[in-house]
């Protein structure tokens, strides 16, 4: 019955026959109407996008994207808006990026990526490839075969993990600790099959790191089809030579910034809610999906707030941390802040999983907060919103954590997010305007709710229709 | 807990170590599984859209088509491959659509296409244009207005609507009987703002028909933002001329096919089931999510049976429905054909809302048959399938409602289908590989359910643990 009174409800409300009988039903409406009728976020992401485009931290582009943040919201009518200093790392891709295989019969040219931190190549290195699919395997083949070598790391992702973060989650070791491994056993540098669950020619980049006191050597991603035309070749010709050349390096640290803007709690000003993405992207594509779309849903959530009148009891900030992709310095430098300044926080909201349909909420918090947002469930459920659950909820405001804050995570639809992810593909054209739109409705709707009920009490049905 | 245990258990499935305690999770599991690792279908539609293309019934495309679904049925190790022969309408596009519109200090040239079913300009006309945003408003304005103008129909889909197919039904009717309202009052054509929620320059065709008595007139589609620039220019100069030309027609009916696949029942062979989509589409772009995403679809769930060693116990029917956009000829010839020789079916479900990623299903049947479906949702649960609701199921299975069987409809993510119906857009590339697969696996789960339990009892929890 609650269904078939909410379609209802949501048709007339549509026609403009406003119910009063349904206040937080009725809010939720509004919200979604709001973002689906006047929403800004999908403009916002274009000139994001298209003015400024990929930023990685300590970059020019990333000190255009925390002055575009900061203007936009100066011009959003919010209470305060105020910039963090983060001192960010700088590491850049520079200008050459090569990776020729050759054999007797074979030439293979495969476009790559240079991991993001990863060391160049100081001139060329040539070397044999040894193909695995796991350190253990790595490790069995011992020093003896991988010394002097180039390791190619080419596990896939499943396809059959129905989220596509839980595949990546099986195979990004690969990328994130493979040189170390590597390294671990006298090799010169890696090629590893990039995360994604696409076939085709582009490759993805994403962090990597080094582990103290081992050799530090370069890593590239290549594309699906680049690992298995490599394969394939290796196949026929195990003596194939690699020769790589990069010049990426790290350069000095350099101050950077988070935005933060604010609207000021009308009950509890000294409590804080925190709503936010990344802004800083990697290097190549636009930072479209990652995480352009949780950046402008986040303003888009505050501007909602204003646009239909919604004053929170709690104070209200909005974050576009700077360097998640490679340190997470702003969200650390935030969470530090909070600690030092004793501030209070009910709880921390991030969206940073692609501008895609959202499905639900992931909750890293206590069995009672869960509870809480469980509680509101009914009320999404004309927005298609059925996720709610325990999980992780994001790396920016995981630093937050101190067993009281809850942190929760945007779930949107994940089919086709590494289809971009870190890739040159990651662009504007691939955002569909309403599957963003509805991820702002939805953050906004939950932040509603939390505000107004807060974590004290698990409210009831009856709750909603005051 | 059966979340935890379902969660669990897919990945303990999915590293390998089959789980024996609960059937029916097992069976799921390993249907998802074959289409993610294995599927043909996103292969299979490649070859439908780019070797074939865009199908509109009575076209060379269309035969082409039928012979490509026979042939890729024959090759599937089905039971029984046949074709039912269906007289089909032909509607040709011709060679010419063009709109001018000119004023004293304007001119728009805005790409068209003529709606299915049109008649064409017989030379090109010319008239005033008089934008409207209903039949009441044109009715208001009456004949002494509309006489010899062009009717601009241009109310725009609902953006604030959920489900993008209730924003088309509010808005389908410009489309759909536009041109005889119009004509009731005299005027000549009619320009009808494309059905999408996207602003862009593509316009959408789309089945529209002539009523009995009415003088048929030329109705063509523009594209939302070609809309809103006649809508503008239109407010600057209300004396704007329309010339339009178009040369499209209808022809003799011709003898088409639906093209069907059996694999036999094991206990009911002379009960059926049926999975379908139609084999037509528009005569622009490939005609990929309508309803190639069906088709193929359809075909994959007998291909998963076979391939898991699934064998049903009634007869599943796989049927691939010619005629839907223009006519639903397939459709009728194959219900007029079960009532004739008194064939028992137990469901049918059609797949016709696009290759996106599968949100439930909409079923169309009793409320025993209802319940039935529901019982099954926590089967569905780590699949992320969660709209088990009464509604809509398809045009192609709509002809065999009879009060017993129940009719049911795939239920995608909604957002971006009409981004590319029936545009140039519909194309191969825009349907994500996974979420197509995800589709063919829901339908090919709930298939695999209904034969096994039929709809006489509700399923109970334990009952899917035998």
């Amino acid at each position: 019955m609650m269904k078939r009174f909410s379609v209802l409800f949501c048709l007339l409300f549509a026609q403009g026959w406003l119910c009063a009988q349904n206040t937080d039903s009725t809010q939720l409406r509004a919200i979604y109407n709001e973002v689906l009728s006047n929403g800004q976020c999908h403009e916002n992401l274009r000139v994001l996008c298209k003015e400024i485009g990929n930023r990685i931290s300590g970059s020019e582009n990333a000190e255009k994207a925390v002055q575009w943040g900061k203007d936009l919201m100066d011009r959003s009518n919010f209470d305060r808006v105020y910039l963090q200093e983060v001192i960010v790392p700088k590491w850049v891709r520079g200008e050459k990026e090569e990776l020729v295989i050759r054999g007797d019969k074979i030439e293979l040219n495969s476009e790559i990526l240079a991991l993001g931190g990863s060391v160049g190549t100081n001139g060329s290195i040539e070397g044999k490839v040894i193909e695995v699919k796991s350190f253990k395997e790595l490790e069995e083949l011992g020093k003896q075969t991988i010394e002097g070598k180039i390791v190619f790391y080419n596990r896939p992702m499943n396809p059959a993990l129905i989220s596509t973060f839980h595949a990546y989650g099986g195979c990004v070791d690969q990328r994130h600790a493979g040189a170390s491994e590597a390294a671990k056993l006298g090799a010169i540098a890696t090629i590893t099959r990039s995360m994604t669950l696409r076939n085709d020619n582009i490759p993805h980049t994403g962090s990597m790191s080094y582990k103290e006191g081992v050799p530090q050597i370069p890593a590239v991603a290549i594309s699906s089809v680049g690992a298995f035309n490599l394969s394939k070749a290796l196949k026929s010709d195990p003596e194939l030579i690699a020769g790589l050349t990069l010049s990426c390096r790290m350069e000095p640290d350099v101050v950077s910034h988070n935005v933060i803007g604010e609207l000021k709690g009308s009950i509890y000003p000294e409590k804080v809610i925190v709503v936010g993405g990344h802004l800083d992207s990697w290097d190549v594509g636009e930072g479209a999906h990652d995480d352009g779309a949780g950046i402008v849903q986040s303003i888009e959530v505050l501007r909602i707030f204003n646009s239909i009148g919604i004053r929170p009891k709690h104070t209200l900030r909005c974050i576009l941390y700077m360097n998640e992709e490679n340190g997470n310095r702003g969200g650390i430098t935030y969470a530090d802040m909070v600690k030092r300044e004793g501030e209070e926080h009910v709880m921390a909201f991030e969206s940073d999983r692609g501008g895609f349909t959202p499905r639900g909420f992931s909750v890293d918090g206590s069995l009672q907060q869960l509870q809480v947002i469980k509680a509101f469930e009914p009320l999404f459920e004309p927005y298609n919103i059925h996720i709610f659950k325990k999980g992780y909820s994001g790396v920016d405001i995981g630093p937050l954590r101190d067993g009281r804050i809850c942190l929760v995570g945007l779930v949107p639809d994940s089919q086709r997010y590494f289809d971009f992810h870190h890739a040159r593909t990651d662009t504007w054209e691939n955002v569909n305007k309403r599957e963003l739109e509805l991820g702002a409705a939805s953050v906004a709707s939950l932040i509603f709710l939390v505000d107004k009920y807060g974590f004290e009490e698990i409210p009831k049905m009856n709750d909603f229709k005051d």
